[in-house]
């Protein structure tokens, strides 16, 4: 039977030279990629307690509507600054050149919430990282972070030591 | 019961003076809203025969990935140039001011593919013209449009009109 990471394209060079990129987009193109995908990543989620997921633009948002659809739960879009219509909170950090700023609105998230994190892979943690306060920020916890690829080398889980991360696919070394 | 409309929470003024703003994160927010507006886009879908979902990014990545899940079928991502790492296609349209260019991977529609379109809404229907394009260049077909939401003064179906569209909530006048 395959597995998730038999479904995953490895493209070298993208999108700088030296990069060996992980695309997810090659798991969605394969119905049966796709629904695996999704179901080992419910599996993460399926005991825990907790009220809303939240998911990083773009590629945080293909698994985690789907997720937040079984699960029934809402689903909370962090977004690049600008693009949130209503009131936000915000939190910049650290790229490997210059900073970025992600936004999550105001309302979405009340005192007490258990939110669940996901993105499609985790490399550094820097995104996560900046989520997690801002939810923080307005009162919610972060119940876990879920991950489809975690790139090992990168050393996420370092920088996320506080929370429960779990993944699907490890990558280590080259 | 609550309806979809009654989710949607208008923004006036967003992203810029005299637009009143469809915000479809406030039905994401709501965990009824957001599961009865992936029943009701799924029920638009149900008896279609097709093989792909295909969603603009972002904001049709959100009810798109649920909709192919449901359906047990691929989801094409349509993106902005330069984000997807294999070989592309891609297409230019028009914007109000300018350009913008969208890509789909070569390898994701095959000749004789039946693809539903998707996204979160339609105003004239520019993104949604070209993103066809690009399935017809590799030998698909485009079988439905659907939308969460149809601002029908801006009349993207005069545009689209050899497309089949459906669309759960209108809006017309301001």
């Amino acid at each position: 039977m395959k597995k998730v990471e038999d479904y995953i394209k490895s493209i070298p060079d993208f999108p700088e030279p030296g990069v060996l990129f992980r695309d997810v987009t090659s798991v969605l193109d394969d119905k049966e990629g796709f629904k695996l995908s999704v179901d080992e990543l419910y599996n993460l989620i399926k005991d825990v307690d907790f009220d809303i997921i939240a998911g990083a633009e773009s590629r945080g948002f293909l698994f985690g509507t789907p997720l937040a659809y079984l699960a029934g739960k809402a689903f909370i879009p962090v977004r690049k600054k600008g693009k949130l219509p209503r009131e936000t909170v915000e939190a910049t950090y650290e790229l490997e050149y210059g900073t970025a700023t992600i936004e999550i609105h105001k309302d979405a998230v009340k005192p007490g919430d258990r939110v669940v994190l996901i993105d499609d892979l985790i490399a550094t943690g820097g995104t996560m990282e900046a989520a997690a306060k801002l939810i923080e920020e307005l009162g919610g916890t972060v119940v876990k972070m879920i991950f489809l690829i975690e790139l090992v080398d990168l050393k996420g889980r370092e920088k996320l030591k506080k929370y429960d991360i779990e993944s699907v696919v490890k990558y280590e070394g080259k």
